[in-house]
C-alpha cells in the first residue's frame, strides 16, 4: 500500500502543462536515428536487452508498445532544438541526438542495479530481469553504441575537426555525470548536507548532459561562441529546473501520472532537494526525527507520513517550486541575447513551462 | 589450502620466457601517458579509486609499489610497437596507448564485479573495498577517461580525420569485448559448447582490444592497408595465444609466478578452453563425471583433481599448447609480407614467444 500523502499539492487545482510540440517536432526523428544507430538483434546477443530496454521489444522479443516504455527523449530534443533555432536543419545533429539518448539510457541501466529498482517506465528492470552481469555488460554496450553514434556526425555540414570537439564535450559531459553519481553516494551515508552542496551534485549528475545536449546542438549549428554560452547556460538551468521538478514529482507527485507511488522517494530514503533543504533547515526535534526515519532500513507509513509533515514545515516544497520557478526564468533569460526565430522563442519558452510544472 | 595440481605442467624443466624487451622500451612512456590522462584526485572524489586501481595509491591514498600492482600493460605496447616499426615514432600514439590500458582497466573493474572476484594484482578488488555502486561508476569512469584520452590523439602527425577513424575502431572494438562477455556469460549456463565456438568468444572477449590496439599504432604512422592488414592479422593471433595461454595458467600455472592458486579456474568452475576443449572430447563416463562436479555449489579439493585428471586424460593441456603455438606461428607469419627494420622483427619475435610461453 502506499502511504497517504498529507502535503498540499501546490498544483493540484490546476493540472501540468501538456508535453509541448518541441518533443512531437522531434520524436520521428530521433526514434530513426535510434534505429539506425543501435544493431538488429539475433534475439540472443547484446542488442536484445539494449533493444528492450530502449522500449522496442518485450522481454520475449516481441515488437513492444513504444508509447508505454519510452522516455520523453529530453536531451535529444534539446540538442536538435539548439541546432535548429540556429540553423534551420536537424539532419547533421541526428547521430549526436541519438547518441544523447542512448548515454541517458545507459547510465538508467546502471542507476537500476546500483538502486536495486525492479521497475522502470513499467517494465521489470534489466537487472530484474536477466541479472546483474548481463545488465552491467549491457548498459556498457549501450554506452559504446551511443559513442560510436556520436563519430557518425562527422560528414556533410560537419567537420571532423568538429566531430571531434562534440565527442569530447559528451565525453566530458559524462565524466561529470559520473562524478555528480560519486557525490550522490556519498550523500548516502551522510547527513550533513547543506543545499548548496545539492545543487552542485545535480548540477553533476543530471545537469553536465542535457548541458552537452545543448551545446552539441549549437556547435553543429554555428560557429558564433555567444550563442554557445547563451545556449549552454540555458541548458545548465534547465537541467536543474528539471531536477528539482523531479525531486519534487518523487515526493509529491501523482502515481497516474508519475507511474511511481507517492511519496517513493521517501520511502526509498531518497535525499533529493526537499530533503536536504529539511535537513538543512529543520529545527533540533524535527531534525533528529527526520534523521531517526532516515537511518531505519524500512519505513512504514507513518514514518513517510511523518516525513512529509516535516517537509511541509520547513516549506521544503515551496522552496522546491521557488528554485525550479527561478531556474525556468534564468534558464528563458539566458537566451534573451540571442536572436531566435519566433517558433524557436515560442518552444523554448513552451519546454521550460513544461519542464517546471509537469505532472509526469 | 589450494589442491595438488596432478597434471604434468609441460614446462616445469623449462622456466618460461622474461618480459621481452618491448615492455620496458615502453614502460615511462605508457606510464607518463597514463599519468597525463587520468586527473588527479582530491582524495575523495572519483578519481581516487581510478588511481587506486592502476596501482598509483594503496586503498588510504599513500603512493604504492607501483611494480607490485600493475599489469604488463600489453594493448599500449602492442599500440606503441606497431607505430614505430611503421613510422619510427611513439609520440603520437602516447594518448591512444593511455586510452587503451585505461579501457582494459575498466573492464577488470567490472569484471571483478561480475565475477565477485575479491582480489586483483595482490590488491583487494574495487567492489571488495568500496562497494558495488562505486565499483560500477568508477569503471563507467575510467572508460569515458579513456575515451577522452583516445580524442586526443588529433593533433601534430595526426589530422582530424584519422583521429575520428581511431576512436571508431577503439570503440568498435569494445563492442566486441562486451559482445564476447555476452558469449561468456551464456558459457555459463551451457554445457554444450565447442572449441569452435569458445574461440569465437574469446577473439571479442580478449581479441578485439588487443587487435584494435595494434590497428590503432598501425593507422597511426601510415595509410598503408596492406600494413593495416598484416598488422590486424597480427594482433588477432596474439589475442588468440594470449587468451589460450592465460586459461592453461589459469588451470596449471604456478601460484608464485601468476598470484592465483593452481587450479584456480577450475575451482570457480571457469569454463576455459581446456575444458571447453574437455566437454567436447571427454568420453561418457568422464564427460558426465565433469558435468556433476560443475555442477555443484563448491568445489572440494578432490573435485579439482578429478577436473584435472579428466583434462590430463583427454589431452586438453597438449590441445592449449597446440593451439598457442600454431597463434604464435599466425602471428609472425601475417608480418611476413612488410618490411619492418631489423629491431622491430626481433622484438615481434620475442613477444610472441613470451606471449606463448610466459608463467605469469
Amino acid at each position: 500500500m502506499s502511504p497517504q500523502v498529507t502535503g498540499t499539492p501546490v498544483n493540484q487545482a490546476t493540472p501540468g502543462p501538456e508535453l509541448p510540440g518541441l518533443f512531437a517536432r522531434y520524436r520521428n526523428s530521433v526514434e530513426e536515428a535510434l534505429t539506425r544507430s543501435v544493431p538488429e538483434s539475433n534475439g540472443d546477443d547484446l542488442f536484445f536487452p539494449l533493444r528492450y530496454h530502449l522500449g522496442w521489444v518485450d522481454q520475449y522479443g516481441a515488437p513492444a508498445e513504444s508509447s508505454m516504455t519510452q522516455g520523453k527523449a529530453l536531451r535529444p530534443t534539446l540538442c536538435l532544438f539548439a541546432c535548429e533555432a540556429l540553423a534551420a536543419d536537424t539532419a547533421r545533429a541526428l547521430p549526436a541526438a541519438a547518441a544523447l539518448e542512448l548515454i541517458h539510457n545507459f547510465s538508467l541501466i546502471h542507476d537500476d542495479i546500483q538502486d536495486q529498482d525492479v521497475e522502470r517506465r513499467h517494465q521489470p528492470t534489466l537487472w530484474r530481469l536477466w541479472g546483474l552481469p548481463r545488465a552491467l555488460v549491457a548498459g556498457n554496450g549501450l554506452q559504446s553504441v551511443g559513442d560510436l553514434a556520436i563519430l557518425n556526425v562527422a560528414g556533410g555540414e560537419v567537420p571532423p575537426e568538429r566531430a571531434l570537439r562534440v565527442s569530447q564535450i559528451l565525453t566530458e559531459s559524462y565524466i561529470e555525470m559520473i562524478q555528480g553519481q560519486c557525490l550522490d553516494l556519498d550523500f548516502e551515508s551522510r547527513t550533513e548536507i547543506v543545499a548548496g552542496e545539492y545543487l552542485q551534485m545535480i548540477a553533476y549528475k543530471t545537469g553536465a548532459l542535457i548541458r552537452s545536449g545543448v551545446e552539441i546542438g549549437v556547435l553543429l549549428a554555428t560557429d558564433d561562441p555567444v550563442a554557445f554560452n547563451a545556449f549552454s547556460r540555458f541548458g545548465s538551468s534547465i537541467g536543474r529546473a528539471f531536477q528539482i521538478r523531479d525531486d519534487f514529482l518523487g515526493i509529491w507527485g501523482d502515481q497516474a501520472t508519475t507511474g511511481k507511488p507517492a511519496g517513493n522517494d521517501i520511502r526509498r530514503r531518497k535525499k533529493t532537494f526537499p530533503v536536504v533543504f529539511a535537513l538543512e533547515n529543520a529545527g533540533g526535534n524535527s531534525r533528529e526525527e527526520l534523521l531517526r526515519i532516515y537511518g531505519q532500513e524500512e519505513l512504514t507509513d507513518p514514518d513517510v507520513d511523518n516525513v512529509l509533515t516535516i517537509l511541509e514545515m520547513v516549506g521544503a516544497q515551496k522552496q522546491s517550486h521557488s528554485i525550479t520557478e527561478t531556474s525556468a526564468q534564468e534558464a528563458l533569460a539566458a537566451l534573451d541575447p540571442i536572436a531566435l526565430p519566433a517558433w524557436a522563442k515560442y518552444e523554448a519558452e513552451s519546454l521550460v513551462d513544461f519542464l517546471a510544472h509537469r505532472e509526469f
